[in-house]
């Protein structure tokens, strides 16, 4: 029953009777004005022209003032998803031989893109208590040839997040080796409290943003580099598209900021709500524990190691006989890979109830 | 008179009063079954997901077919416009010293993702009739350590494009010094007749597609490499984006390419139509001419060099004074871009014949 079939291409043939549980999208209900904004600006044939190279007119200010960095010193680049900032920040700043400090788990197409400038990832093993980088460990893997912090804060895919005192003791980590530090804050609208390094260490911080999880924009392809001015010439040099990214996709990431307080509690809400609704399931079952709860962003793992299933069998059950996607945590960590499975709750609430009844029944199944 | 400001940042801010024939965008209107394809995708919830990270499914064929490579040993990477594909190829196949045979006037943007590999574009002047680069000129420019030749077919700026034999025989220095051939065909679309490279080296063919011009998706950024099935792995491992681009963009293109016979035969109509009307204003006009006529694509180039005016002057004129936006040389040529201005005129019909009225004028009150 176990098909061997590309499990995303199962699901995309699929696509509209799949729970989408899989890759930390946001299916919560797009609010009515940033739609409208989309549907207008396609309407008006703005997906004719080229936008604006540094993006659509007020965008970027905007980006800024939804960090509080406007007139900081800092600029920013709006990319074709948050995965093209970081590809554009790689590129342009690591040399062959360089390496960077990291974690594991982690979101690994980063290290990919550290691995093509000939650079390292130094991965420290954070999949112990407490699910996250120790200023202690950063401090003692950090060597003459380290260049960079990736610091992914809330953390893909553990839902833990840092607190201020350990974002300052990072940061000074970064002061005191002359390193950058990559504050990627892709997941941080959906954390209780959040610290910009940049409180920390201006000079020294690059913010990697994307719109994918907040206002569930993944399709669409939008993120943006937040830096400090001294690095926006080399940045932007490297960049991946002179002529910025979609049109429609900036209209409405702009709306959404400009709207936030809206529909951000709404959503923020519902995940929570799902979050819950998971956990409760999850206590019911033998062997299997949340490494952390609550998360700080919209997904989190659930740890099954005492079980001894494979979390490859679980996620391909759970897709081909429930129609529920997940992912095994061989996608995210090259060590505690057979431990775990990662869920995104940012789904309907139907959608989470489903995963809630199924997760116990597939678990009894396999065993 | 002539603003100091950024055109572009001027013409956004005025972007409905502008008559757009600065970027080859098209606004000629898109067909309503394109349109509703977009509509309906962001009605349903579309933009929320990822697309399949090879693209939404049938897509990657649909390209294939169009150009009649399906089932001929070519792979497809889509990518977040033309301009993407070229900067993922460029970083994959190029090494510092290596050079790459061009053209001036050219698309530049290339020749800069070039040099960011430490590459060198060897910029072969064809300013001159027949304002495209020969073979014999192609076979001189080739040394030892030259890569591969980037052939703009049909040509940005100039509108022209290469016959079969031409093709042929730049093809067979590809072949003859084990190099690649970079086809460009933007805006194969526009051309009377077109040939592809893979009828003669398919093994060394290396296309770089888009969408922003034939199907007017400039601001949507989308665009494809396709390459022989051999360069494939290479190519994804350097692409900038493995969560794929924009999925409305996917959707509308898809769309685009199956109902093409529907829409391309009008929309070609009229970009011919508002050629010609653009070339009786221009013959009216003293020491003015049109280096190639008809243009294969959406654009051609207006010299202007026997007139002693400068064309960024009669540019910022255009624009600032009538608020038609066409571009002086000098972004599109390092030596010969104070010879002409570029003027595309895929715009509805009543934005050709403001620009042919107002370049008469413009020039009169420049002399």
């Amino acid at each position: 029953m176990l098909e061997e079939k590309d499990p995303f291409v199962y699901a995309h043939e699929k696509e509209k009777e799949i729970v989408w549980m899989s890759q930390n999208t946001n299916q919560i209900k797009t609010s009515p004005k940033i739609m409208e904004s989309m549907i207008k600006a396609l309407e008006e044939g703005k997906h004719n022209l080229y936008p604006h190279r540094d993006g659509i007119l007020g965008f970027k200010d905007d980006i800024l003032k939804d960090l509080g960095l406007k007139g900081e010193g800092f600029d920013a680049l709006i990319t074709n998803g948050g995965i093209e900032g970081t590809y554009t920040l790689t590129r342009s700043m690591l040399d062959e031989g360089d390496n960077v400090i990291a974690s594991d788990p982690s979101f690994m197409p980063i290290h990919h893109q550290i691995e093509l400038c000939g650079a390292e990832p130094k991965e420290i093993d954070i999949y112990k208590d407490p699910y996250k980088l120790s200023i202690d460990e950063v401090n003692e893997a950090v060597n003459g040839d380290t260049k960079m912090i990736l610091l992914i804060d809330p953390l893909n895919p553990l839902g833990s997040s840092y607190t201020e005192e350990e974002v300052k003791g990072i940061s000074q980590i970064a002061e005191d080796n002359d390193l950058l530090l990559i504050h990627d804050i892709t997941y941080r609208d959906f954390a209780y409290e959040h610290t910009l390094a940049s409180e920390f260490v201006p000079e020294r911080t690059i913010f990697a943003c994307s719109f994918s999880k907040n206002v569930g924009f993944a399709g669409m392809r939008l993120g943006a580099l937040v830096m400090p001015e001294e690095y926006s010439d080399i940045l932007h040099k490297y960049r991946t598209n002179v002529l910025s990214a979609n049109v429609i996709a900036q209209v409405g990431a702009k709306k959404a900021l400009e709207t936030k307080e809206e529909w951000l509690p709404d959503m923020l809400e519902q995940s929570r709500k799902n979050q819950k609704i998971i956990k409760e399931a999850v206590e019911e079952i033998p062997d299997v524990h949340l490494p952390v709860y609550p998360s700080s962003t919209n997904m989190f793992v659930i740890d099954v190691e005492k079980t001894g299933l494979d979390p490859q069998k679980i996620q391909k059950k759970l897709l081909y006989e429930h129609d529920v996607f997940v992912r095994g945590g061989n996608y995210l960590s090259k060590t505690a890979g057979d431990k775990f499975i990662r869920v995104s709750f940012t789904v309907p609430e139907e959608g989470a109830r489903k995963f809630a009844e199924k997760l116990a029944l597939v678990m009894d199944d396999l065993r």
